[in-house]
């Protein structure tokens, strides 16, 4: 089993489920979060940006870094089986590959063990 | 080392919570996260359905996706010793089992190393 | 690859993301969390509580773990290569020693593949 994480762009979030559950993955968990990444926020994100994330920033804390410029991204997690890896990043991929910086990231990682707590089921019995 | 996450029901958090910590597990991070599982979110979610958190979606996005209801639901990350990872899974199952579609998923995940901060201890050092 | 996971104060972030862009570290994740170590969110976290995180907690719910706090923390991600982990590490460690409880944790998890969804490029490459 692995764990695949992924971060969006937040308005591609409805044609990135979409894309999943067509590909065999409707359960997934979402997050908001923020970041930047080697570009550092550049290059015509200003749009994105969501004030209301600074919200627990102080204005003195944020005069600190004026030139850097943070991003609210989706973040989506789903489980699968080792030999469904492809099959689902390639569906993240091809519902938010523009060609453009801020495409996003995904990571896998390594899962040792699922429960499914209703059940109890464990391991591949979980997932599916 | 092992990462712990559970996902469940956001009025289980209290019980879990306390579970947890009778089990000797005090120590773990909390998120607020939304998802939904192979049912999509079918099956006596309704009332917890929360609004709020798809304040960022536009109307015309979510027409795209009329049937499907996402749950919010609360994510719970604990480290553990190897040989506690048993221990904290019962206690979460105990505290979320009812037998019901949407009682929670849990996963256990390596983990490489954990460095404490304030006396920068390493490995089960920095868990104890 | 290596998934660096940190929780530390709200107020270090402005300080912790000077040190990781100097240490040569530019994209991270940035998560609202709220959690508790060890000590129980007790020595001097009075004023760190945000009591807006507790919104969707009932107040029947909270009278039933009166004597616990949990504070608000952020959680930063960054992804490295294997051979900078300890560098990663130790700009944390740097921007958030202060001797005192609280001051975080950090933990390194392996991480299996990375792709950059602008160029499908995988592995070390999506990474640098």
């Amino acid at each position: 089993m692995k764990e695949i994480v992924a971060f969006i762009r937040r308005h591609q979030l409805p044609a990135t489920k979409k894309a999943l559950e067509e590909a065999g993955f409707p359960a997934l968990t979402i997050q908001s979060v923020e970041g930047r990444g080697r570009q550092k926020g550049i290059g015509g994100w200003a749009a994105e940006v969501d004030p209301e994330l600074n919200k627990f920033t102080s204005t003195a804390l944020q005069s600190m870094e004026p030139e850097i410029k943070w991003i609210p991204k989706r973040m989506l997690t789903i489980i699968v089986q080792d030999d469904q890896v492809s099959a689902a990043v390639d569906a993240i991929v091809a519902a938010n590959k523009t060609g453009h910086i801020g495409d996003g990231k995904i990571f896998v990682c390594p899962l040792q063990e699922v429960v499914r707590v209703r059940t109890q089921e464990r391991g591949c019995d979980a997932v599916i």
